[in-house]
């Protein structure tokens, strides 16, 4: 399957406001079966689908040797793989205990359980910016990410209402930093749903799933969508707005938010 | 807590090796246990704990408001944080068939059951490569990248024997995409212990994890290490590289096969 998709946005330069068209990258949910049970939804670029279960369970101890691995049965059109492995109750004992769920990386099932309740979760939020305004908060997003600056090793992830930056948090992983937004203002009563969440990282499904689920209008990163966060942003009424950097910006989504 | 560590690692820049004390980010497991059970182990930065504690169980559906959370205790020094929300019953049933296991983004349990077995698996390799073909193979990592290119949106990861680019593989998730090299490696019965890792991504410890399994001596990146990969690196004997653009790069453990 081809692992990207064309897409038109709009394209802000230099005060100039274009429609183009665009390649981004798709996000395909795989889920592995394993000896007839489902075990996770991996969000992953849909090319050696066969190579990432087998990695992925040799990775995770429910295979050691190639030996291991029986049978593979991929379906790309379902999005699923079945993996028959040998040693099946000793591989699965392994595990035992050792379940947990997952917002992970790209991996488990929240993007399920919350898909279903995406249609009656239009964001209807009235917030507008222009896009001076989004460029100068970048800057200052960039400038305030001290800790990426000593390291080079963690993403930041901020909320503003397009004038301020309210909360401002920090975190090796892309969805501690976004949690960390969420958790405080919730824990101190800041609103959600008239606030940008300007993130360091890419706009995967999961992203824009935390941010629809606290009805946030806006997402802003400097780096990429992917194909099912357009998608589900159309949906939504959410704004995506990435490759926010210097002069530039890409608007995917509800660009009436956007006002030049 | 301090989110960043000093360590001493050494740095090749323009053909001269020089001892130099760098700061790197701490990467900090942190267990949540909710009304009693253990539910997850997050892998974060050591920072706003309660509000990441808070904003995962926002997010992850086993509380809505911020009347759901009752009590919460941290402690810091154990790495763990315990919440007790209200409606227990409820927010559990919820989740019911749900729960699936995970190498997610620095969450899960990987790292757990893996960790009591490293110090039965120091990486003994001979393997050594010289700093010119180490820049090199980068150059021509990056240049393979197409699908970043064009979107910029993947990680990218390949396997090599210091020379050629053995496996190739790019994916929207960091993990996804060495678990596609191993999964091919081990597929097509390429051999791992006498091969580099290289990744476009970060490098923490479930990353080094995937390698240390498959006693794969070497591990470069363009981006930064966290603090406990190169304490983890230390007691494998896996050389942990960083940095590695244009004619510098930092060594920061088993800096012995990197030979000038």
């Amino acid at each position: 399957m081809e692992p990207i998709e064309k897409i038109w946005m709009k394209r802000y330069e230099n005060e100039v406001l274009a429609d183009i068209e665009d390649t981004v990258i798709k996000e395909y949910p795989l889920t592995i079966f394993l000896n007839g049970e489902e075990l996770i939804t991996l969000l992953c670029s849909p090319n050696a689908l066969n190579y990432l279960a087998i990695g992925f369970l040799l990775s995770e101890g429910f295979a050691v040797v190639k030996e291991d691995i029986l049978e593979i049965k991929t379906d790309e059109t379902q999005g699923i793989i079945a993996v028959e492995t040998r040693k099946k109750s000793e591989l699965i004992k392994k595990l035992s205990g050792k379940r947990t769920i997952t917002t992970g990386c790209g991996k488990g099932t929240t993007f399920y359980h919350v898909i279903d309740s995406f249609h009656s979760r239009i964001v209807k939020s009235s917030f507008e910016i222009s896009p001076l305004e989004v460029l100068d908060l970048m800057k200052r997003f960039n400038k305030a990410s001290e800790l990426f600056q000593a390291t080079g090793g963690v993403h930041s992830a901020c909320l503003s209402d397009g004038k301020e930056i309210h909360l401002f948090h920090e975190d090796i992983g892309r969805h501690n930093a976004i949690d960390k937004i969420i958790g405080e203002a919730i824990w101190t009563g800041t609103s959600l749903n008239d606030k940008i969440l300007i993130t360091s990282g890419r706009i995967s499904s999961e992203i824009l799933i935390k941010a629809a689920k606290r009805e946030i209008p806006m997402i802003i990163s400097r780096s990429a969508p992917t194909n099912l966060v357009i998608q589900l942003g159309n949906e939504l009424g959410i704004t995506i707005i990435g490759f926010a950097r210097g002069n530039r910006m890409n608007i995917y989504t509800a660009a009436h938010r956007v006002q030049c």
